[in-house]
C-alpha cells in the first residue's frame, strides 16, 4: 500500500489517497486514531462520488471511526470492462423503458463485479489493518449491496454492516444472504427509481442475522435523509465500539 | 376531566390518573412542563400495559414531552362488548391455527373499536390541551395502528405519529391511510406473530405522507429493541419541538 497524497481537513480528519497495486483508494482517520474502521462502499466512480464519500467519512470520524474506500473494478480511472459496460447499458435501457429488469442482466452486471471487487476489498482491508492508525472491529457501509453481502459472508474481520438496498442483487446470491450472521442495518429508499423494492424486502427477509433492522425512507435513490445517516452511525457506535 | 390520584415518580415525572366520563386514563408530565404532548396508544388493558406505558412515558419525559393514555372501550375495567369479545376470540383462534385471518374478522374487531375510540381520544385531547401543563404540538404513538390512522386523518391537533404496525388494519381503511399527510415513523416487528407483514408493508406504502419512515426489527411483537424506541423519540423531537 502506497500513500500518494496527504492533507488535513478542517475538522482534523487526515485524508490520504493510496494505491494498492492498480487499485486507488482513500483513507480518512480521525484525530483520535487508532480507530475502528468503516469500509465505505459506493457504486463506482471515486471522483464523482468524492463529495458524498468525504461527507460520510467526516460523519464517521465525528463518532471516532476511520473510513476507507477504493475504486471499483471497471469504474473511474480503472480499465473498463466491455462486458460490464454492456450490462450497465442494458440495465439503464430496461429502467428507462420502465421494463422489469431481467435476472440475466443483473447476473451479468453484478456477479463478475462481486467476484472481482470482494478480493480487492479484502486485500485493502489486510493492508489497512496493518496500519498503526487502525484498531478494533471493522464495519462495511453502503452499496453495491451485493458486494456487502459477499463481504459479510467471507470476511471474518467485518463485524457489522450498513447495507444500502439501492442496487440489484442476483437471485443466486439470496443463498449467500442466508449465511450472513453479523448485525445488519439495511437502508432502503422506498421509491428508489433504480431498484426493485420487493427484491430488497425479500433480501432483508433472507438475511440470517438475528439482529437486523430495515430502515426505509422516502426521497428516491439519492434522497437518504440526514436522520437515516445519523441512525446508521449510531448502529456502528453500538456494534464497533 | 377529573384527577383521581397524583404521585411524583423518582425521576421527577408527575403521574396523575384521571377520568373523563367513563373513560379512565393517565397523564404524565415532566418537571419541565408545560410540554408538548404524546398520546400513547396500546392494545387495551391499562393495568396490564402499565409497566410498558410508564416506561414509554418516562422515556418521553426525558426528552421533555408529556404523555397520556386512556383505556380502550371494551378493555380493562370498562364494560365488555360481546361482539368485540367474539371477534377477539375469532382472531386468536385463526392465529393459533396458523390460518390466514379473514378480512371479515378484522373488520368486525377493528372498525367498531376505531369508531368508538377515536372520538374518545379526541375528547380527552381537548381536555388535556386546556391544562396549563400541556403546550405545543401533539404526537400519537403506538397501537392500535388503525386508531392512529383515523386520528391522523381526523384530528388536526396531531402533527406527527409513531405507528406500531403490530395489529391488523381493515382493508377499507387503506383509503384513509392515503389521506394521512403528517410525518410518520412506522415501527414493524418483522416476524410479529400477531400481524400480517405484507399488510403492514402495503399500509406503509399507502400513507400519503411525504415524510414517512419504516423501521423494522427482529424480535417478535413484544421485542421492539431499545434503539428503536430511542429513534422514535428522536422522531418526535424533530417534529414536535
Amino acid at each position: 500500500m502506497q500513500f500518494t497524497s496527504e492533507r488535513r481537513l478542517d475538522d482534523g480528519v487526515l485524508e490520504r489517497e493510496f494505491t494498492l497495486g492498480e487499485i486507488p483508494g482513500i483513507l480518512w482517520t480521525p484525530a483520535s486514531a487508532p480507530a475502528p474502521l468503516i469500509l465505505c462502499g459506493h457504486p463506482g466512480g471515486l471522483h464523482m462520488m468524492y463529495p458524498r464519500l468525504v461527507a460520510r467519512a467526516r460523519h464517521a470520524a465525528a463518532e471516532g471511526f476511520a473510513a476507507a474506500t477504493i475504486e471499483l473494478p471497471g469504474s473511474g480511472d480503472r480499465p473498463r470492462s466491455a462486458d460490464l459496460e454492456q450490462a450497465r447499458a442494458d440495465l439503464r435501457r430496461a429502467l428507462a423503458a420502465g421494463e422489469p429488469v431481467d435476472d440475466e442482466i443483473v447476473d451479468r452486471l453484478v456477479l463478475p463485479l462481486v467476484d472481482k471487487a470482494v478480493p480487492e476489498w479484502q486485500g485493502v482491508l489486510d493492508a489497512l489493518l496493518s496500519l498503526p492508525d487502525i484498531d478494533g472491529p471493522v464495519g462495511y457501509s453502503g452499496g453495491v449491496i451485493a458486494i456487502g453481502v459477499r463481504l459479510a459472508v467471507v470476511e471474518p474481520c467485518i463485524s457489522a454492516a450498513v447495507l444500502f438496498a439501492g442496487s440489484f442483487v442476483p437471485r443466486i446470491m439470496f443463498e449467500e444472504a442466508r449465511q450472513v450472521t453479523i448485525p445488519l442495518h439495511v437502508l432502503l429508499q422506498w421509491d428508489d427509481e433504480g431498484n426493485d423494492r420487493q427484491m430488497a424486502l425479500d433480501l432483508f427477509d433472507a438475511f440470517g442475522s438475528a439482529e437486523k433492522t430495515l430502515h426505509a425512507d422516502m426521497g428516491g435513490h439519492a434522497g437518504v435523509p440526514q436522520h437515516a445517516g445519523d441512525e446508521a452511525n449510531r448502529f456502528f457506535t453500538r456494534h464497533l465500539r
